[in-house]
């Protein structure tokens, strides 16, 4: 009996270690949103995925799709704008595609939250597609620096990658929305409501 | 003295559970492979991941590269064969747009397989892009088969997805490899060497 108090705060230790691992691989800062608000849910999974594919149409096979994993981030954790940001280098296909053709899309998953149950392509585990420009922001300007913000605070190695590699800020201007986040087929969603969503 | 002796097995033991929780989200059954070998990296990247992001032509966009998120399979467990097959319905745009323009690409990441200690963006968490045409297996065909094989075993609830969605079978037929799990830039692999890569 005296044992099993000793042994009572070892135990509870180890399973609020157990609990922080499983959270922290995670990084959920704001809890999933009701599935019928639709600008929500979709501001949510761009607010909690920190890599996507931007896919772009290739230069070097005559226009073809090309996607690609990048890392992006729409603004500083719970202050996100919803447009996608990008740190690009012309060393990679996809920016060259991009000042040749800027039409993109950025596609992603609700997988790598973790908060999936079921297999990626269920409807009921998120997926979203934001259409539109791909386009690099001016240096020194005020966007380049709210760029520059959120990709820095979210990918805090970027500020030491290469300084020869020429890295520029690029944005996503989302033209038309694709969100499955429950059985039904494509949610209806403007741009309008997606960017002024509370999230 | 005594206590800590009758607490090492209790240590132990939280210990493990930690470890196999850790590893049980990987998936892992075959381990990475030497960086060099950039067949066997491509290889193995497509066997461990369970979904990547589809990029075609969008009908709806004019043309525009439209990325979706997407489940595939290249075969039995450790028996792929480096083609992804799909379970697609055109009741969603990627089939209908590859229906269309067999222009298409498969783009997936180290990240979801849990062995990338960088961000997703370095060089040293590897992604491929797969570019070639989407095609559509013919019903009841051999290939069809080993796609219907491949997809159910890695995704058992695919087995019962709505009939009425007519799903089918298609391949990505490979033209084009590009990887990058290393620095210095993408690496140079040919179709015919991922093919007939051990895995």
């Amino acid at each position: 009996m005296e044992l099993q108090v000793l042994l009572r705060p070892i135990f509870f230790f180890f399973l609020l270690t157990s609990l922080q691992q499983s959270s922290s691989a995670r990084i959920l800062t704001i809890s999933k949103p009701d599935r019928h608000d639709y600008a929500a849910s979709a501001r949510w999974l761009v607010s909690q995925n920190s890599w996507g594919v931007l896919s772009t149409l290739s230069v070097d096979h005559e226009g073809a799709p090309f996607g690609n994993v990048v890392s992006f981030s729409d603004g500083l954790p719970e202050k996100g704008n919803g447009i996608p940001y990008f740190y690009l280098t012309t060393l990679d296909p996809t920016a060259r595609n991009a000042l040749k053709d800027q039409r993109a899309s950025l596609a992603i998953s609700e997988s790598p939250v973790g908060t999936c149950t079921r297999d990626p392509m269920n409807p009921t585990c998120s997926k979203l597609t934001l259409t539109g420009n791909l386009l690099i922001l001016e240096e020194g300007s005020e966007e380049a620096e709210v760029a520059r913000k959120a990709l820095f605070t979210k990918h805090p190695e970027m500020i030491d990658w290469p300084e020869d590699h020429d890295f520029c800020f690029f944005k996503l201007e989302i033209i038309d929305i694709f969100l499955i986040n429950w059985y039904g087929g494509a949610k209806p969603i403007t741009v309008d409501e997606y960017l002024h969503a509370k999230s």
